[in-house]
């Protein structure tokens, strides 16, 4: 199944002069969805993930799906002030200022052995941010995983020493 | 399974006098999760879901790993700007003021019925609102599962005549 034929180009989102590639249309698409996952835990599933950590908030999609797929549990990484408990947190740059992810300190209760998801893998600071917040609270990061891989910023090089797998490579 | 066992009470959250059922001790719980979309599927299961709506960001979580067990496609009713291609928009009140929802316009080009998924079932009007928006999108309400019904909020008056399904009620 050709995925990209799927993904919807957005030009101009969410400003001028960028092009966005929209998954809602591979999402909504039941053959898209399934496949996606599919090739997403393709390198990990017969390993030992204990927990899925999905990337607020189009990482919660694919990241709850895996988790189900692989018996794994689900913990996701958020936004500040979302999770309710004791958090830990980490910041990373943004174009223009900071932004941060927390993660609940007791995430890795069930389990030490972590697969990240994420859609999109841009410049890798949201993906390092959570790796980073991972091995905090004493999990071990088995791989981080994507469907979509921005080649042009290589993000890749900024998570050098983690396995690394995308889908689709732009 | 004895799913609220594993779902954590949270007092003050997210404000003074309010006692938070925190989900994430369940989904980190890989029987937990499982046993979750099990028991939300349940009545539904056997019918003829094409599509997974998914309310942000939690009932992205359940939606999407529902999505995938059913061979659905999931669609994601997101807070407004966040969607980038043509939208639909529905306004729902808060304690304070009101927010929106916004639902791609092709979001049922995969079929027309369809299962409106959340973790929590409060007021009911941000369910109200999705069932809204995937009417008025041409698609058919089967039903709206939740893992949580807040009883005394009488949400389910508000959403007279849709087929509720909740797991846990308090």
């Amino acid at each position: 199944m050709d995925l990209k034929s799927i993904i919807r180009n957005v030009p101009d989102f969410p400003k001028p002069g960028i092009l966005f590639y929209d998954i809602t249309t591979l999402l909504q698409d039941p053959d898209g969805l399934r496949t996606a996952v599919d090739r997403m835990i393709e390198p990990f599933a017969s390993g030992d993930v204990d927990v899925i950590v999905g990337i607020e908030s189009r990482g919660f999609i694919f990241g709850s799906a895996i988790a189900d797929r692989l018996h794994a549990g689900f913990v996701p990484v958020r936004k500040p002030g979302k999770l309710p408990a004791k958090t830990t947190s980490a910041s990373y740059a943004l174009e223009y200022g900071k932004d941060a992810l927390e993660l609940h300190e007791d995430a890795c209760r069930h389990g030490r052995n972590v697969l990240i998801v994420d859609d999109l893998l841009a410049t890798g600071g949201t993906a390092k941010a959570a790796a980073e917040l991972v091995e905090r609270v004493g999990g071990t990061v088995q791989g981080i995983t994507f469907l979509i891989e921005l080649e042009e910023l290589k993000g890749r090089d900024r998570l050098d020493g983690y396995k690394l797998h995308s889908v689709l490579k732009y």
